[in-house]
């Protein structure tokens, strides 16, 4: 964040709002820099930003996208983000991934990943906000989502990096939640949370190359067997299984169709509001339960307390309860 | 909680250890219903009570079962347990539901849901304990676990009762966890939560009675092909799908058998110590974050503001961030 926004926090805040409105990208940045700030000043300057720029109504569709390490996820993003600013669409691409102690700096790295879709004017890229605190940076994430949308963006797509932990978070942030998988032999699992697959919303056989193809299709039969067995999801919707190859731009658009078909039902059927609402509560009742602990664990020598009692437990020296009691008396 | 305990506490809580250690039933259902109380002179005396009766390195079993209601858990669990009192197991039920108002009433009930395991000198059956918070009631259930264990229990079964709410929570209490499905359409499937088929460690198909046994077959080979398509577990254990008819006695022996193969398994490779241990810090974290909660939202005003606040973040009047400042301000 560049000092001069806090030297003079309401003009400089006045013209951020403006180019953010316009849907200027570098003022699009600096906002997300500013609500991923954790400084005291930041954070009301913040709050005040993002009670400016949301605008009730505002169409837009959330998409999630996850795989493992190696799906080719930054390929299939490239190819299905130019497919879609082909027809007109502003495409934003957010990651998450609170392993990552990325700087600045790696916007570049993004940046290389997806070249053609970085060059694209009606593309906006930005790498995850850095953090180890998960909760935190979910909570910026759907700031920023907040932020691509004031800025004119119709698709957001997040992208889960690294592997299984922001699946559950990136779930409770979109519309729809698309998973990458590859066919093979079960290798490509290794790295996939259970319970992953029962969440998505579409399975798409990624690299389903002309080599690749018919492992792919078998693996599509077997996938939508498998779909046939889980549970009805919330949005009464069929979880779709497709084919698609990123590299030779085959299902792309397919897949597009299928979130369009999506879109549409649980337009109607009400899903899409009651799900955004429900999200919002639980995000809401999440900040609360992490400003809970904030004010607890961040006092050293509670932490402290805590580590000891861990060892204790796990030794079977001492049971939860009286640790627990001890810890708060 | 009779109030003679109270009295004198010392004295008392000596002979309910006593009774207890002894494997004696009534004390040991006194004693659950002692750690159930939220009364604040019966907190420092579970306390006190779990602390003296812990004994590290007791071997026990404990075993999770879902499944949707009507899938026959009661039944199943019936077989399942006379089973192991007849080789000389000693077996607790506890039961789980949040939702559950039972009274100690109630009790009854679920003796004759399984009328010829309660009249069973080996094993031991309790209805869950009540109360809305899921925290709580997992909490009253881990520590009933402890004292069943202490009492000579060698098998402790956890069921879920109700719909959809408390999987996640018994998955995190038990050494295994065992999904009961129904052979059929799909419509059975409504009211399983997504996700909950992954975190199975055995699928079983029950009611495969002799009518129902065709359809019964098709389904197992169905999970069998579905499960092999799931990331591989923590345990690094093959999930089973098997077939089995409590009513006919069918399929329960070779359930045990499976269980006994895991449990060999786990304990050999490690990951039964390190699962218990997890799910101990694990436990133990939850406690603070339900302790610090309850000071905060006991407050009337904050429950209520927190309420008015969900409203505005519903309609989209109030961002996240705003209404968690305002709270907190």
């Amino acid at each position: 964040m560049d000092s001069t926004f806090r030297r003079t926090p309401d003009i400089h805040l006045q013209d951020l709002i403006n180019g953010l409105l316009q849907g200027n990208r570098v003022f699009l940045s600096r906002a997300i820099t500013l609500i991923e700030s954790k400084r005291v000043e930041d954070r009301k300057m913040s709050a005040e930003l993002i009670e400016r720029i949301v605008q009730p109504g505002r169409k837009s569709l959330r998409i999630g996208i996850t795989g493992v390490p190696g799906v080719g996820k930054s390929t299939f993003i490239e190819a299905f983000g130019k497919m879609l600013t082909d027809i007109d669409k502003k495409v934003a691409v957010l990651s998450i991934d609170p392993s990552s102690n990325r700087t600045k700096g790696s916007i570049l790295g993004d940046k290389t990943r997806m070249d053609e879709l970085s060059r694209d004017p009606n593309a906006f890229i930005r790498p995850s906000a850095s953090g180890s605190n998960l909760g935190g940076v979910a909570s910026s994430t759907r700031e920023a989502i907040l932020l691509c949308e004031a800025a004119g963006f119709d698709i957001i797509i997040i992208e889960t990096v690294g592997v299984g932990q922001s699946e559950t978070v990136v779930k409770d942030m979109v519309d729809y939640f698309l998973l990458l998988m590859l066919a093979g032999g079960g290798d490509e699992l290794q790295g996939i949370k259970r319970g992953i697959m029962e969440m998505a919303d579409h399975i798409l056989i990624n690299k389903a190359d002309r080599q690749n193809l018919k492992a792919a299709k078998k693996a599509k039969e077997d996938y939508k067997n498998a779909v046939h067995l889980f549970p009805p999801n919330e949005a009464e919707w069929v979880v779709p299984v497709g084919l698609c190859s990123a590299l030779e731009k085959l299902g792309i658009e397919a897949t597009w169709k299928e979130i369009e078909k999506y879109e549409k039902q649980v337009i109607t059927s009400g899903w899409f509001t009651e799900n955004r609402k429900r999200q919002a509560i639980k995000w809401f009742h999440e900040r609360i339960h992490d400003r809970l602990e904030e004010s607890f664990f961040s006092k050293p020598a509670v932490k402290n307390e805590i580590k000891k009692k861990e060892e204790l437990i796990s030794s079977q020296k001492i049971s939860v309860r009286k640790a627990v009691e001890e810890l708060f008396s």
